[in-house]
């Protein structure tokens, strides 16, 4: 399957999307790849395989790649010719954070009709921004944490400490805290609102059992193994950026098989209809026997291969089920009809 | 102010978004226009004024006009030899229905960074899905008319008759049916499932009074007089075909002094800061003294001009505050750090 990976983007996790796309490089070596980054000014570059080192990114070496420019021909390679289009089967979508998580790349490949994985535009702004998240949960009936939606205008909160203050729309830990007391909670809101006009604030719930769950429907539901997080507050990101170089198959965690058929009913509701073309992680709470949502990763690092047994294989069945988009005649049957009525036609 | 006008789309309201542009032609006859149409195919043309009619799209004699792609200088002429970008200062986005309303072309206009006044993602989204704008609605302590949603595995409707059925995402009455009974209700949920995989349910409420509201948050907050729509049940999709060509000033309806600055405050609430950046209309109902949202129109229909006293000039305002885009600097701070680390650096 010729894949293309987008990664990069304008976006607080343009670094790890660099990572992300150097682990797929080797998980999916049995594919014939290609690589398309994106750089900070939004530029496209077709990245030679060799070239795939985080380096190659960093000094900015990449600039002497070859452009490319995306059009309804797909990515078409930059000549002073005749431009040459990739050729792809489809591409994945790999570039986490603004730009690939809040439905930007999603709407352009929609646009411009190229097949791919990742989540559509409604999916996308649905988890990209946490409170929309808490809105669509409680419309499918699924649990999440009581929670606060505080602005810059109306810094009051009410909840108890310790508590968690999380910035409404970015991903990787990015301006999260977790506040024991009132002086704590003024830095941390001036540190979430440097990053965004919104805020999430939800009680921190020392102890409280966290498991990951990956998965998508292609032919059938394809489940992952269920994970335990590390035990750590929360990963900050310096740590989840090494996460999102992990290759190393997981192990399922200690849990019962009530609680994991649980996790994998609310995944279903999650996922379905709304997330069709995407393979996606969702991080849940279970606390006193109920589940919560804790939140979606439309894009999860390095596509949360780790956690899958045959990662290609997956991934070759996700790409034959993707959604096709509804298509629209336009015959300029009223035009027609006003000109008629008009005496034109 | 030089405005290109961007309209057409795959959509069911691409038609209208013609008469929409038409008529924009002639309202914003003071600016220097550009015409940039996308037709179904999602091609971008550069289109004569002079050939801004109807026909011109209709007969397909749009396709010897210049072509044009959309990269981060904007919309560029395309040519044999150097490439040439549209001189415009802003982007009028008025792509009706599908593309325009459900967030593409903000996130195409967003991505490569080109000043547009329309909707951006989120807002389109969450106006683009009646059923988004519920939950949106609410959140922001707006009433709605209670609704069910339905789709093709469940069509249990429980809503007595009379009801109305609406498919989800489409504007401009696309797909929605009055229904007095349940052989009509069968008929008309046939209709919505043809254009939609989502339903919504409301309460039918003869005799319910309707407003509109249309405006903007510039330097300061600008507002439309507030129209009394036609008596009939609804427009269907002719009679709303003739709507968008509208240009003649209407007189504010026969309202209190309370009920509109109820309207106007329910607006503001709705518009800031989602809606920032566009000039949207809202559709209100009010019953038994309470107002409730019926619909948010983030395109609306040759863009209300036709409730503005000088609509030129409110158009400028507007662009002069449009949102502006988050600078995200990439330093490759971390892949730094990590190569150092290695003692790779």
């Amino acid at each position: 399957m010729k894949t293309a990976i987008v990664f990069g983007g304008s976006s607080y996790e343009h670094e790890i999307s660099i990572v992300s796309a150097v682990t797929l490089k080797k998980v999916l070596a049995s594919f014939p790849l290609s690589f398309v980054f994106i750089d900070a000014s939004r530029d496209f570059y077709l990245i030679d395989a060799e070239n795939m080192t985080s380096k190659y990114f960093s000094s900015g070496a990449y600039k002497k790649a070859k452009k490319l420019t995306l059009n309804n021909k797909g990515f078409v390679i930059d000549g002073l010719f005749k431009p040459k289009p990739l050729d792809v089967d489809v591409v994945l979508n790999l570039v986490h954070g603004r730009d690939g998580e809040d439905g930007k790349i999603a709407s352009l490949l929609d646009f411009y009709g190229v097949d791919y994985i990742g989540p559509r535009s409604e999916a996308s702004v649905l988890s990209y921004n946490k409170l929309y998240t808490k809105w669509f949960a409680r419309s499918i009936g699924v649990e999440t944490l009581p929670y606060e939606h505080i602005t810059k205008a109306n810094r009051n909160v009410a909840t108890d400490f310790p508590l968690i203050v999380k910035p409404a729309r970015l991903g990787s830990s990015i301006g999260v805290s977790v506040v024991h007391n009132a002086q704590e909670l003024d830095y941390a809101l001036d540190v979430a609102f440097e990053f965004d006009t919104d805020v999430i604030i939800e009680p921190f719930i020392d102890g409280i059992k966290e498991y990951n769950l990956a998965g998508c429907k292609a032919d059938e539901w394809i489940f992952s193994v269920i994970e335990e997080p590390g035990k750590e507050s929360f990963l900050d990101f310096e740590k989840k950026y090494m996460d999102f170089s992990r290759d190393a198959q997981v192990m399922q965690a200690d849990i019962d098989e009530t609680t994991a058929q649980t996790l994998r009913e609310a995944f279903k509701k999650i996922y379905d209809p709304l997330f069709c073309g995407a393979l996606i992680r969702c991080d849940f709470f279970v606390y006193d026997g109920t589940v919560y949502l804790n939140e979606i990763n439309p894009i999860p690092g390095s596509m949360a291969n780790y956690l899958f047994d045959d990662f290609p294989h997956i991934l070759s069945r996700l790409a034959r089920h993707l959604p096709k988009e509804h298509r629209i005649t336009v015959d300029y049957r009223y035009i027609h009809s006003i000109q008629s009525a008009k005496g034109k036609a």
